[in-house]
């Protein structure tokens, strides 16, 4: 029984019952994100072991989810399994689709879901880079589909990238942003698609500049990463760059730094390196990567980032006048 | 008197006495942090107003100090104010400069610290960007000095990137490592000296991503910063970008990852911006400023931002092994 159904100011009222594409890390992970909000999921998947998968997946991020205040008793009592999409989708309020990021497949997934899907039913594409217009190319109603692109992981990682597709209606965009924020994420909506969204743009960006400091010996990885957590990680946890410019332009603000610190930094950025991921930087980034983390399995090392994840969460729930806005 | 000097196996026994040449923004979170440690300081600074500026960006940082947890009480009974380099700096077991970013200042100010202070005093620079080599290329013994580099507030942010110039010892490295981890930073040695260093590169080479997203209209900086902050910003501030996409390539780890999603990575790195400051991009960026951050003083939201990464400090040490090393 769906705890939502009754009140009719709850946000997520209009959604009992969620279609999840795709079983694997993504699909899993909004998978119990909807099922700890109290929805009815269904994942679709075609591989034989999918179920076996999602439920081992399920399992390992359940603590996750009771840390974030959320229900997770029976947990898998609204799961079900359908490895047929027409029928995944068929009473679907919101279908989220993880499908592998190759074009043809998500044409040839949006083209049947949009055929069995319910009018009503909120159709959003996880994709971490194809765009809604390319993807849509081959529906008959590409204002139905939009961008609801993850942070990974979805259950964990606040931010959702909602990015219109040139022909996604305003309708579609709005219902994307209440319903991620009745999930407690936080959608924001792109004013443009542009390849790879912004949070991977910049995650980029600044990995580019990561492989060439390694790359040149000035730092091992290990070295990069501690810099990292203790400066501008830190930093851009509680005030994202432009703020915490603005903060260091003392009463000037963001203007005041411009001016004079501008053109000394536009100066600087053609000398930012440009690494290639050649045999030897491979080798090295491979080698380092063993020395780094080698002393415990990924999955370990997840949880406990996870843990101090969720620790940060919390403490910034706490201070929640540091990113108001105007 | 100095809580400090009877104790041998205090890190900070040796130090007792620390000059603190400038008196801006970054020279007063120096000397709170060593007033807040228990030692003597001097500040010398040529500006008339530099002991009225400095008592009151010490009542200023004052009560991040005390949520640190460090000694706040009766913080200015061990400071003085001393505009005579040499005056300054004949006892001091520590000297910290803080001056102008041009070359041939600093090149002066060293030459004059080295024959004014004693045999024993630790020489370090805050310099953002000017190699220890060119600093101490007027100096007798250029093996004193090294780059101190500080993430601004000093007082706050962890890092110290600690940077060699070509004829600093290993002594003297050691030393500032010692010093500054007793000081509870988390001082960095980087291997080779590099223009920018190591953080600023960093932080650069994500901004200039920043401003081109912000100038193609894709988010508004607000947006942009909320985006951060709820994804790589959270991320980076529990593991650094190694040791996320370790995270991120599943069993495989890093290794993994870059075959898989390396080349990839790479052939998007040419498409992202290269954003200048021109006229019409400055424009854009002061209004948005004005728009997102201009509801408040700058030192109000300073304050905010510091209360928030405060709690996020003390989050992170109650989960010490996120980033346990091999």
């Amino acid at each position: 029984m769906n705890a939502h159904v009754s009140s009719t100011t709850d946000p997520l009222a209009g959604y009992r019952k969620a279609a999840v594409i795709g079983g694997g890390v993504i699909g899993i992970s909004w998978a119990g994100l909807f099922l700890a909000h109290g929805l009815d999921v269904v994942v679709s998947d075609p591989r034989p072991d999918a179920e076996e998968q999602v439920l081992a997946g399920l399992a390992e991020i359940a603590p996750a989810l009771a840390e974030l205040g959320l229900l997770t008793e029976d947990l898998t009592s609204r799961l079900r399994f359908e490895p047929d999409l027409a029928r995944a989708v068929a009473d679907a309020d919101i279908v989220q689709e993880n499908g592998p990021e190759r074009l043809a497949v998500k044409q040839e997934i949006w083209k049947a879901v949009e055929q069995a899907a319910p009018d009503r039913a909120l159709l959003a594409t996880s994709t971490s880079g194809i765009p809604a217009t390319a993807i849509a190319e081959a529906m008959r109603q590409p204002e139905r589909l939009v961008v609801g692109h993850p942070f990974n992981p979805p259950h964990l990682v606040p931010l959702v990238e909602v990015v219109p597709g040139e022909r996604t209606s305003a309708q579609t965009l709005r219902r994307a942003h209440a319903f991620y924020t009745a999930l407690g994420k936080k959608p924001q909506i792109l004013r443009k698609e542009i390849p790879g969204f912004v949070a991977n743009r910049l995650q980029s960006a600044l990995f580019r500049e990561c492989v060439h400091l390694v790359a040149e010996g000035v730092v091992t990885e290990a070295e990069l990463d501690e810099i990292v957590t203790d400066s501008i990680g830190l930093r851009w946890a509680a005030a994202g760059p432009f703020r915490t410019f603005h903060l260091g332009g003392g009463p000037g603000g963001l203007p005041h730094f411009l001016r004079h610190l501008g053109r000394a930094m536009e100066e600087a950025w053609p000398g930012l390196g440009s690494p290639a991921f050649d045999a030897a930087t491979v080798a090295r980034l491979t080698e380092q990567a063993e020395q780094a983390f080698g002393n415990a399995p990924v999955g370990e090392l997840a949880a406990r980032r996870d843990r101090a994840q969720i620790a940060l969460m919390r403490a910034l729930a706490k201070t929640p006048d540091t990113n108001a806005r105007a």
